[in-house]
């Protein structure tokens, strides 16, 4: 059984990491492909994924639908921080350099924009050497509830 | 080594799909998350991944990274079909239902436009219901050479 | 005063011909661009619109945003056609070739998906010899009301 | 018959301006929208448009359409400032917010990523208040030339 984390509703910050603490526990893709949490804030996840031989295409590239997933990944820990459960609607992605096996690859999702139940992050893929890589665009749509429990002070 | 494939470029149909088992055959990505091709004409591509336990995202549905994953690639499949190498230039994507474990996966790529080297793909995925999970379009960037290489008859 | 158009919503067709009618009156955008309805069916609508001189751009082709503008216009009457007042929340477009003055360019939103307050539509506009000039796919997002009243029978 | 403008292609701002001053004067679109420009750098643009009564839709509101015309027409000159004749190949758009007659709203384009002939332009549309409107996304593709006679000093 999951261990419980009750959290005092009084510090975003607090409630950032929290939260991302206890959806990565229960993300096996995000685990799955080795990504670990480098930075979370409200509004904000920045996540690395070192590219690895089964990721690769026929192209001998890393299969573009891992760094999506990276990005995708760092989008919704960023668009989650504020422990209410929020999905992602829609994406766009541009590709622009080519990522290799072996290769560290760093997400960092922003927010760009909040309003109402709708958000919109950036995403900027980048490798080792500071290179873009990709540059993702999600819309994200809260649902009710929260991602964990938490109780007023 | 690889035992080279030499086709005789008269017949698109063979040409798409030779230059698919190619690519499959060397696509350690698309292999290693279970897919299977469907169908392959010049232009169209049609996978299926099954969903696994190892693809789920903290919310308990398929995460949005690996339903882009089967999209992107039938869309590789499709775009490459003309035996020219040719990349994703980029990609959006729309969630409309979530996927759960153990569903079947269906994503079929059908090219809308193809002009020089930048082609436009249409990507529809579908359950077993024929809910439609996602919709997807692609813009593909052809690059120089072959896939497989060919000899004039 | 305008005139108040009364429904009885029995009959989709005709009330998505009443909608339109409607709308096309109060929106002086799409009049003053010279757009003219085609076709309109539920979930459908085809307009037409001819390239004028003030539509140029500095290359001398039709700007991109009145080819967009088209486009929108078409996806606008359709996701409206149910009654339902529905904005656009996001789209994309590509552009395939360029539209010179004079030229008619025909844009065609089809439904893809409605789910909820969220509908996809797809928009191929083209010119009058069948080309493709640029597709757009635009996520629409329904609020509450009526976009003319009705009343059941 | 147009001045030529020989410029000597020693300063990159001056390039900028000098390349915007020669398109704006040919762009009866930018121009006939009342659309001015209030900044502009290599790879950089920021323009200003009111919203006008013939600019509304069916809503009441500023049609869409418009809105991405002044986010086009700010990429456009922010990827045409390096003075090689370069076209929108294909852009998303998000709506955030609506905009109303009378409203002075500003386009500001910025460089997100250019390699080869390809670039990726983020434009965030805000009105008087610095609200955000739409962000917009533009991928650029050069063509061969000059928009501008240039000499070597």
């Amino acid at each position: 059984m999951a261990e419980r984390i009750i959290v005092q509703n009084t510090d975003p910050q607090l409630l950032a990491q929290a939260t991302a603490q206890h959806m990565y526990a229960q993300d096996k893709a995000t685990q799955g492909l080795g990504m670990t949490m480098v930075d979370i804030q409200p509004g904000h996840a920045r996540m690395q994924m070192t590219v690895r031989s089964d990721m690769l295409n026929g192209h001998g590239m890393c299969h573009g639908g891992f760094i999506f997933t990276l990005a995708d990944s760092s989008f919704a820990f960023a668009c989650n921080s504020y422990n209410v459960p929020t999905v992602a609607a829609g994406c766009s992605i541009e590709f622009l350099a080519p990522a290799f096996e072996g290769e560290v690859l760093t997400a960092s999702a922003t927010e760009q924009s909040k309003s109402g139940k709708t958000g919109i992050y950036d995403v900027v893929v980048t490798n080792a050497d500071g290179k873009k890589i990709a540059l993702m665009r999600g819309k994200s749509h809260q649902l009710k509830g929260e991602v964990i429990p938490t109780q007023s002070a």
